[in-house]
C-alpha cells in the first residue's frame, strides 16, 4: 500500500530548539497529530469517537524512527502516512516528513506499531471491522 | 479595529489532560502559533524572516487569560486575533477562542503585550514601519 | 502570607526556542508544575489523590503572567510559590521565578486564580477542609 | 558497561492524556531529559556548556522505544541511563523507565544513537575527548 494521507505541518517556534532546529521530542508529538489527522480526515474516525464513544484506544507498543535530516523554523513540511500491515489487534504504519514543495530528501522516517484496546479491560482487540474494511478495500 | 486573523485549531491527544479537557499551558502555546500564524498568513512576514533574516525578536511582556469554559479532545476551535494598540515598540493583541461553527460563548480570552526587540543588542526597538503600515492600512 | 513552596527547575533544551531562552507556553508549564509539586510535597495532597480518587479538579480560571527578564539553557531557577487568599471555592496564588543562588530580580511573576471542581458535575465546590486547614493553620 | 546515572521523574497533568496514562511524545521527552540529566549531573558536561560555549550538539540519528507497560498520573518513575557503545562520532545509550520503588517489570526501553555535531559547519566530530574518558575510565 502506498501513501493514504498526508498531513502538513508548519515548522513554529514550539518545534525548535536553541540550535534553531526541531527538537526531537516534537518530532514524535507530529508523528503522533499524523496518525489523528489520518483518522479523522482520512478514515474518518476521529481519536475522538474511538475515545469518547467507543472507549478504544490505540497506544503505541513499538516507535523506531531515523532523524535523516534536520528542518528548520518557518519550514513547511508533509507528513506522509502509509499503512505497511493490518495484524489482528495492530497496526504498522510508517510515516515520513519531507520539505512540502521541494524535491529533496526524506528528512525523517519512523514505523509504529499501534495496538487496539477496550479502555474497560486494558486488554488488546481486534482491529475494528470498520477500520479494517475503510483500510482494505481503500477509502483511498 | 476587529479581528483581523483567525486561526483554526482541532484539540488533539496533545491538548488535553486526564480530564479530558485542554491542559491550560497548551492553550498558551496556541495562543503563541495564533501570533505566528498571523505574522506569516496574515501580514506575510512569518516569524522566520523576521527572527532569522532581519534579527528582530517579539518577545511577550505580559499575558492575561481568562479561562471562561473548557474544550474537549476532538473540537474545532476558532482562534480570533485583533490588534488592540500599536505603541511606539510594542503591540496589544487580544485573542479570543471558540468553538467553531457553533453559536457559543468564548471559551478564553487572552490578551498579550509583545515588545518588538534587536536580537543582537536584546533592547527594545520601533515597530518596523512594514508592520505597522500593514496593521494600520489594513492590509485588511 | 509569605512564600510556602519551593520547586527548583533546570532550564533544559525542551524549554528553550531559537532565541536561546525560555519560550513562553514551557514557563506556563512551569507554574503548573510548582502548584502540582505545591500540592504533593508541600500540602501533601497529590493531583493525583485529588483527581483520581476523590473525583476533584482545580482549573485555572485567571493567569496573570508578567514576564520581566529572560531565562536561558542551563540556568537553575527557584519557583517560589505564596497563598494570596482562600475564597468560598477558590485560590488566589502568586509564583515568583528567579535565578537560584544569585542575587538577581525577579524573572517572571505570576497571579494565578484556581478553583475547586466536582469531576462528575463539573462544578465548583467548596476548598476542601483539609486544604483549607493544612493552609491556614500553617503546615507551614 | 551498567547504569551509570538514573534520573528521577514524577508523572504529572503535563505528561497525560485522557486516558490518564503517559502520552507517548512526553515519553520521549522524558528520554531527553535523562541524557541532559546525565550530561549535567553525571558527566559534569551539561548540554548549555557542550551548546553554549564549545559548539558542540549532540542531535539523535535513531530512536527506537519499546512501550511495554503505561504509566499513570501521580507514580514515581527511575529513568535509569547506560552507555552501550562509544563510536568514533557517536554514542549509543539505553534507557530504561520503572516504577521507582516498586519490583516490577520495565515500563519503557530506548536506544538512541547520538552523533556529536561542530555547530558552525553541521558535520560530525569525533567524541570530545573528555566526554570520552569520564565514560570509559568510568567516573562511574
Amino acid at each position: 500500500m502506498g501513501t493514504i494521507h498526508v498531513m502538513p505541518v508548519e515548522i513554529g517556534f514550539k518545534h525548535c530548539d536553541p540550535a534553531g532546529i526541531v527538537f526531537y521530542p516534537r518530532y514524535v508529538e507530529i508523528l503522533n497529530d499524523t496518525v489523528e489527522h489520518w483518522l479523522r480526515h482520512g478514515l474518518g474516525t476521529g481519536f475522538a469517537t474511538l475515545h469518547g464513544e467507543r472507549r478504544i484506544a490505540i497506544p503505541i507498543v513499538n516507535l523506531q524512527v531515523d532523524f535523516i535530516a534536520p528542518s528548520r523554523l518557518g519550514e513547511d513540511l508533509a507528513c506522509a502516512l502509509r499503512i505497511d500491515g493490518v495484524g489482528r489487534t495492530s497496526l504498522k504504519i510508517t510515516i515520513e516528513l519531507r520539505r512540502a514543495g521541494h524535491d529533496e530528501p526524506v528528512r525523517l522516517r519512523a514505523a509504529l506499531v499501534l495496538v487496539f484496546v477496550d479502555m474497560h479491560t486494558m486488554r488488546p482487540i481486534e482491529v475494528p471491522e470498520d477500520v479494517r474494511r475503510a483500510i482494505e478495500t481503500g477509502g483511498y
